[in-house]
């Protein structure tokens, strides 16, 4: 499943065209005089614990490399109770009391809480888990979270959760290292939750949050958010207003079910007299879309979405006039829109759009070559992005009822993954505190009405909590979900930050947030 | 591709109901009141030489346990030069001289003659390459070649190749070396063709027979045979008189050539503004077939087939009376043919149908769950038969102008291998010498108008060779193209011989050929 980080890089592919610099490792004194009202008033505070951080950047990068080398891979079922165990020591080192694996119907959640005794208290929410990844297809093991040089960028930590979501997350540790190492105290008090199938749906998330404690202690938090490395390689930042839910799914067509063709893979001369679950699946998939494959023709699917309002069209008019388009064409490696819309067209459909997608076939024989089989089943990976107010529950529904009425309900369902869509209000506190700490930073961040990617935020922005909730950090890395997937350690950009200028973003955000009201 | 031997099997899948005995190993004295004209004018050689293949018995499975150990498999490039000189050498040993590699631009074929000085001549096809095995499927390793005892079968041998097409190649080389060894002389000349890539479409087959020498050596002949192991479980056997032609090609769609979506698997979340290579794949293969997956669409792809003549209907009409439609569909795990017809209907389809058929789809990501990308590529392995008078190469041409009539024109379409189809007359010298051998036996093989898989037989068949061909050979194996192929050395069923039975067939055979005019 895709988190917002992710998909910010690879719904939108690159930030804004607008580029302002921002504070360097080196430019700290600069970035002083750009002080938040609280450090103005405690310039050795500040100075302190920016100090802290790049004293600590050798550990905080080693603390990266150990997490990075403990796969934990939901979808392999594969080091996940290590990945879990690493977590939570890691949070107690980092100052937090009473961590707690939390047991679902699938892989374990975390809870967690640090009690500052301050006011205010704000919500995190983390990920242990990481993609699959194929050795054969990168340049560096992506479980050995080598240190490189990348060119323009500087040095780079390589492996799988690189940048989704172990990067960002080490940096947020950091920064609780380097405030208490600069002997201060945090500004606000936390609650943490996790879970270790973000990558395969959130399936059993819920259980984690709808407990009592964990409700309880969430209640009292003013917003939840994912560190993340929220930078373009120009140094700029989108933020968006929620995101769009999704529906992984699996439609298996098989002789099996069906009742017709064979159950297993017989010698492909039969085709003359026998049906072929593959057809089948082929026809099924025919009638999903229109005959373009590009707009969804599930009946009643969209139903409930909520066309864009015209706030919504505003920003994304404003979106479209400070990103480059033919930097997200490149970036993507595509030279046309679908129907060729316009750019802002582009990004319209990008937001609002439900979507119906083939993420994989998987049928008869895949090896190298042919081989003469009639296959008994066939299996297409299917993924649905919804928008509000459409549910994951009513768009299953909807194409499981769609599929029964063209003549396809033999065909087995099977969603191993997805949630609602999730939106927060633009003049949330967490919203205000981000813009103000990209503002302070010379970043004016693009705002979208919401990720064309998804994560699990309706846990915290639908009932009971109904929660604001995002995505927050500086810094930079790309390849979530791909080969060489990559973190930067110590940018070379000025406009980029590295892991301590991540670090010292949620040092800021958290003082930030202390102050706003 | 596919052989008439297994399709014989996989396309017919059970021999007829209508049962007799033949001949064991057993009752070889019994068979000597069955002799044909020259064994009853030659009755001590026809014992002795049954006696000497009996003899010879455990050299005969030594043999073959060695060519099956030594894996050739042209889809992986996978031992194919030792496969070529094992036979080679198997072929020395048994009594042909000037054994020649023949070199084509893919794997060598090989060419051969045994001079027995003989006023008739006959030739041999022989395959030396097997297909693809995935060990973890079988319940013996497929290059283990372990004699194993059967349930009703009695003492088989497990392996890849064992039934497709080693068993019954090494049951002719056991004929062989039994004539020589009781010291007679072989009453037909033989003129041997091989090839190491039947299993990938014999695309490079061609090369080796228009050789000026082979052709010249080829024309000699009355006909030619390749081994097989004709029996089904009940000891029955079909004669085919042809097979169909085939095409066997992968469709790849991508967003390299199609210049819409991506060029490299992009994320899903993109589908909202990105066209769809998966997608596009799907929308073409929905054209290339009726709504219900079962009838070719594409334009003037069978404009060529020939109906079935009035005798070709009888032939089917008494095949469908002799064998069992119940037994058909228990082989296959179906419930229903295509369009709900009759066992004849099937039948009819069977054989004369043209089809287009998924062998495997293979597309984005095919791992457990998923993964949330919109791939840059897919691709469908199809398979299409073809019937007289079809070929080969308007089969491609038809199915690449309906791709480009219906806007599909850039997925491209890349044939792996294939022919046009086979026919060879009821009343050719070869079909009557077996039909002789087997009614000795006590069978009354059911003919067919051809067999619904394929074999390169059109390159003897066609020009300008014009030559009848077939199978022929008694025995029983099965799982050609599956796990745990197997081909039966000691029958424990009266009905069924075993290997030094299906030697003792082919002693028959030539016999036979060398008094019938």
């Amino acid at each position: 499943m895709a988190n917002s980080s992710k998909n910010g890089k690879s719904g939108n592919e690159q930030a804004p065209t607008r580029r302002r610099t921002f504070l360097q490792g080196a430019a700290a004194a600069a970035a002083l005089t750009a002080m938040p009202r609280w450090a103005q008033a405690h310039p050795d505070d500040f100075a302190a614990i920016r100090a802290e951080i790049e004293k600590r950047h050798e550990e905080s990068v080693k603390r990266l490399q150990t997490w990075i080398r403990q796969p934990s891979i939901a979808a392999e079922n594969r080091g996940m109770n290590e990945g879990c165990e690493l977590m939570m020591q890691m949070l107690r080192e980092a100052g937090f009391s009473g961590v707690k694996k939390m047991p679902t119907d699938g892989q374990p959640g975390v809870f967690a809480t640090f009690d500052a005794g301050a006011p205010k208290t704000l919500g995190l929410y983390f990920m242990y888990d990481v993609k699959q990844a194929d050795p054969a297809e990168w340049s560096s093991p992506p479980f050995e979270a080598a240190l490189l040089d990348k060119p323009a960028l500087g040095k780079i930590i390589m492996g799988r959760g690189a940048v989704n979501q172990k990067g960002p997350e080490a940096a947020f540790l950091a920064a609780l290292h380097a405030i208490r190492g600069s002997g201060k105290k945090l500004p606000v008090n936390l609650v943490f939750v996790a879970e270790g199938e973000e990558e395969i749906g959130s399936p059993h998330f819920p259980q984690v949050v709808r407990q009592t404690e964990v409700l309880a202690a969430l209640k009292k938090c003013v917003g939840i958010f994912m560190p993340s490395a929220s930078q373009g390689l120009d140094g700029q930042v989108t933020t968006t207003l929620g995101a769009k839910g999704v529906i992984e799914c699996e439609l298996t067509s098989s002789g099996e079910r069906w009742g017709r063709g064979p159950r297993k893979d017989v010698h492909s001369s039969n085709k003359a007299r026998l049906d072929s679950p593959a057809w089948h699946l082929v026809e099924a998939l025919a009638s999903l879309v229109s005959p373009d494959g590009n707009d969804p023709a599930i009946e009643g699917y969209a139903a409930k979405a909520r066309p864009l309002s015209a706030a919504e069209k505003k920003m994304i008019a404003e979106a479209a006039r400070r990103m480059s388009e033919a930097d997200a064409k490149k970036l993507l490696g595509v030279q046309h829109w679908v129907h060729d819309v316009s750019w802002e067209q582009a990004l319209e459909l990008l937001v609002s759009r439900p979507t119906v997608n083939i993420e994989g076939l998987v049928g008869g024989y895949t090896g190298p070559g042919g081989k003469t089989i009639l296959p008994g089943k066939a299996v297409a990976k299917l993924d649905l992005r919804l928008v509000p107010d459409m549910t994951a529950a009513e768009a299953l529904a909807a194409l499981k009822a769609h599929l029964a009425k063209k003549g396809f309900g033999d065909i087995d369902v099977n969603m191993t993954g997805g949630y609602d869509p999730t939106s927060t209000p633009a003049d949330a506190v967490i919203i205000r505190v981000e813009t103000a700490v990209y503002r302070r930073g010379g970043i004016e961040p693009v705002v979208l009405p919401r990720n064309a990617g998804s994560w699990p935020g309706y846990v915290f922005t639908g009932d009971p909590l109904r929660l604001p909730a995002g995505h927050f950090g500086l810094g930079h890395g790309s390849g979530a979900h791909a080969p060489d997937e990559y973190y930067v350690i110590e940018s070379s950009n000025p406009k980029v930050q590295g892991m301590d200028g991540a670090a010292f973003s949620h040092v800021e955000y958290l003082y930030e947030l202390a102050q706003t009201s």
